[in-house]
């Protein structure tokens, strides 16, 4: 049997023909019938998942990347055939076709196993607030899932599939990730489409990943993030910033921290932080005030507004159709003014402003993803304070223009998961992935609700997650800028990677140049027809687009060229001119610099 | 006499010690004390001036790149000393300080001229809408100065200061550009500081810059264009999109261009767009809907309410202190809800994508920027549809976040002037100024109301106003990569640029490298100590994060050293492997690739 349904698991079981697609699905499919009926609004018939499966013939995980992949759909996302009700029944469409994002993930391979339940126009951070049900926690029914995205994080949680869809506007991409021992992602703003997506405040909503590894929701965002033009709040996947590995992560002032009496969650966090410094991370506390002031401004500001716009017609004809609670705070936003609209914005300017000067100090943010959780009595006795105390830490950060992955940190004393999230501006998206996936892998958790640890899953690395922003240029060395030599600074300074040691095809001589003002001691390699010999080196790789002002300062009678290999390959690295044969001592001998440089320091002993 | 108060006339004369800052502004200051009193609304006494004066002891223009340049302050912008209206008296306050932009300006060496009469909290493109009086045209007094920034666009086309600033949310610094004959230059929003400035609609003001040709907007512009962090809506000074000289030109289709009747402006657009064609730019009819679509938003949407937010207390408090055309309009502002405030920016993201569908096919809009000009007369029989009919070019800038550079384009039969604007995405501000400056300069039009010819003073060249992004690198070249040459499209997809022809220092013998595969015959120089020669070379220079993908295609034996020129400099260029010595054809007799290429032509011949 196949211990998780990772995206990595899968694959790996497909390729290896241990299981199929069909086999799996089914499977899913079953398991889902027998467990929570509120965690789905609507499910696939067995006709309906035929037809997606044959969609797979003569495909294979080499042809389409998501070959056989379940996945669910949080239902205010639309999928052809199927209703979106965003948990309204009153107000509920026919799906014509699928949002953007959906389609690319199906025409990627991946199957969908139905739509699910969230908190009413997404309007909550508790998963209590649907017609249909509150889904149990996946850890224990008497806590609450989180919302809004409630069944996307319990269905991923519970093994029903291996990834879904949520959608995130004030931390519903998260709060159930933390809640259900599963990584959430909630990448930049306006990078996966909202095509499709009902909207709860247009200007901020985002599609987020549930899955149950970093590596995973890498994966599926990585085919999800195509740009949309028909989107108007659509971006480009934009760059990295340019940053050192390792990060250096922000942790709230201990002051500003509130876990709302959850002395257990506190605990996990002061791990956590520990964590981070264990892992050879840079920690630095950090004020977060900027940020904490502008959780406040989502809901008490004009944003709600938003809400009430995509519902105003409902409101107006027929109220009752909402439940109660989420009535009260939708009908909020027709209280304010145009007037108040703007001065929200301004006043949100001047906190974005001021929670910038953290990006100058640190990569990213660590933070609780929540204070604390709740059980499902306890949020039927006091819905909106409850609720708003969950929203702590999330709630700023589409106003920020953030992303965020959510990544579990532990088990509470009850029992249930608790996590945390790590925060980055707009574009960072590779950043707070890596590390959420090198976070989680230390922690060596069950991933979601199984007993496969957080460590046994190919994890992303840095270096192929976070792509630099121009493509990387091999260049081989034979002198001062080795490994911690003289002109070395030349390659740290363009954060040059080291690949390996070569050594050339022996067809080189090699020429000593002596100092001469401030240029240190370098060699020359000369290739010569006859009486070569094969000289030490080390190939490094820059980015591409910094070799130009490397290659500035290089004096002559040095240059960059094609240098073979013994191997017979060749690639980019120091030649010299001829002309130093003439007055240059051969030091060919040693066979590269470092043991001439060996003999130097010898001799001046 | 001084022909005119440019900058850089100013600057020449100074240098040449013709005049001196004292001399300048007594006289400017006498002159502006003859002239239309409703230009201002407050001047420096002369004890100010000396006080102004007194900072240049001891400076000169290399000291201080403004270095007794007079100039005027839109009496929306704050200058210690002087009271800011806003053209409304009863809400007037002391400045203590200098707006965050005025701060620069002086530092740089200018001097205040005083406060300029504006449209009532710069809201109107009239210039008729102030208690201080409506300035007359600066070429007819019976026509509107244009607004809102009135006194600023007179005082600069008078001579009465080199320069002025402004302010532009719906077209306030293009208006009276075009009405007096002047360029007027709205940067990318944010790019000069707001802090200091009295907010017309916070989300989109701008400060905005009238001078008497585009360099001396674009050099006024680039030392106020510091980064200010106090201001939330600030924005760093953004790279340019790389693009091809010539530039790419939009028009409007001609069905959708509104002359209001007036048919000689209709045939100075239309000899306009026959410059640009004339200039051996491209031009492209474009459909401007979309643009035209979005400045009817921006009186008819929710962003007047950012006008209400300005004056809500005076509204409420006292609101007869307020002239009753701009009461009316801002009030209009108290009627909108937050539902939609968020509506219209749906609306307004929308439009913004399909107007950028235009930036892929051009790479600046030319436009009319106004329709018409009307007589104060006219205004005053008809206020409200007159100033909407002169926003219809103009209203769309700031909501799309684009840059642009209103500029002259000739002179009515009325004999006013009358101009056009290009207009680019944000960030291109040295693109707008670099087609604004040619185009005034192709025209041979008087400056401002002299008689000083466009074309006298030294324009900025694209090359010197439009920065490519990254530095840029020289590289010699001696063989296939020169001009037309079989290796030259390598230089061409990376933009390179003809340097110069040099010749190297003779030291040099030249051997033919035989073509291989598909790689063509290639000429290596190589330096020897003894018998060598000059070699005819080609210096181009291209950016240099080029020149790492660049040497990825250089084959062996030839590479990117250093080349010893014949005037004992050396340059980055290309160098060969002495290995070839033993087999290749010497060809140094010939002197040149392009010599040695010729006797092949002769023999094929």
């Amino acid at each position: 049997m196949i211990p998780d349904l990772s995206i990595t698991t899968l694959l790996q079981a497909y390729r290896q023909g241990t299981t199929t697609p069909e086999e799996v699905i089914l499977e899913a499919w079953q398991r889902a019938a027998a467990d929570d009926p509120t965690i789905w609004i609507s499910r696939p018939s067995l006709e309906q998942l035929q037809q997606s499966l044959q969609a797979l013939e003569g495909e294979s995980p080499d042809t389409k990347p998501l070959y056989g992949i379940p996945f669910a759909i949080k239902d205010n996302i639309d999928c052809a055939g199927y209703a979106t009700t965003a948990a309204c029944p009153a107000w509920s469409y026919e799906a014509e076709q699928d949002a953007f994002v959906v389609g690319q993930l199906i025409a990627a391979g991946a199957i969908p196993m139905g739509k699910t339940n969230l908190d009413q126009f997404a309007t909550g951070l508790v998963g209590v607030r649907s017609p249909y049900g509150a889904p149990d926690n996946a850890f224990n029914p008497d806590y609450i899932s989180g919302g809004s995205s409630s069944g996307s994080g319990v269905a991923v949680a519970k093994g029903l599939c291996s990834f879904s869809l949520g959608t995130d506007t004030a931390g519903s991409g998260r709060v159930p990730a933390s809640f259900n021992n599963l990584v959430g992602f909630k990448p930049t703003r306006g990078v996966l489409s909202c095509s499709g997506v009902v909207p709860a405040c247009r200007t901020l909503d985002c599609v987020s990943i549930f899955a149950l590894t970093a590596a995973d929701a890498s994966y599926v965002f990585n085919l999800a993030a195509v740009y949309d033009e028909t989107d108007p709040y659509a971006r480009r996947r934009c760059r990295l910033h340019e940053m050192k590995w390792p990060p250096r992560i922000g942790v709230p002032r201990m002051d500003q921290l509130d876990f709302f009496g959850n002395d257990d969650a506190r605990k996990l966090f002061e791990d956590a932080a520990q964590m981070v410094v264990t892992m050879g991370w840079q920690i630095v506390e950090v004020d977060i005030q900027p940020f904490l002031d502008t959780a406040r401004l989502l809901y008490e500001g004009p944003w709600v507004a938003e809400r009430t716009a995509v519902v105003q017609e409902l409101l107006a004809e027929n109220p009752e159709a909402m439940l109660p609670v989420t009535r009260t705070i939708i009908e909020g936003g027709l209280k304010g003014s145009a007037v108040d609209a703007f001065k929200a914005q301004y006043k949100l300017a001047t906190l974005k402003r001021s929670s910038q000067l953290v990006w100058g100090e640190v990569d990213a943010l660590l933070m609780p993803t929540t204070g604390t959780i709740y059980t499902k009595a306890e949020v039927e006795a006091d819905p909106i304070q409850l609720n708003s105390n969950l929203g702590r830490y999330t709630n700023f950060m589409n106003l920020l223009d953030l992303c965020g992955c959510a990544v579990p940190a532990g088990f509470l004393g009850s029992g249930l998961p608790w996590g945390v999230t790590f925060y980055a501006p707009a574009c960072d998206d590779a950043l707070v992935l890596d590390c959420a996936a090198h976070f989680h892998a230390s922690l060596n958790l069950p991933i979601g609700k199984t007993s496969v640890l957080s460590d046994a899953a190919p994890l992303p690395t840095p270096q192929t997650v976070a792509k630099p922003k121009s493509p990387l240029m091999q260049i081989a060395v034979c002198g001062a800028h080795m490994e911690d030599l003289a002109l070395h600074w030349q390659l740290r300074e363009r954060e040059a990677k080291f690949v390996r040691h070569a050594l050339s095809a022996p067809c080189y001589r090699f020429f000593l140049l002596r100092a001469k003002g401030r240029i240190p001691d370098r060699p020359g390699m000369i290739r010569v027809s006859d009486g070569g010999s094969s000289i030490a080196m080390e190939i490094w790789e820059m980015p591409e687009h910094t070799v130009g002002s490397f290659l500035q300062g290089i004096g002559a009678p040095l240059g960059l060229g094609k240098v073979l290999l013994d191997d017979g390959s060749q690639v980019t690295g120091f030649i010299c001119e001829g002309i130093v044969e003439e007055t240059a001592e051969d030091i060919t001998h040693f066979g590269g610099w470092r043991s001439w440089l060996a003999t130097r320091q010898l001799a001046t002993v």
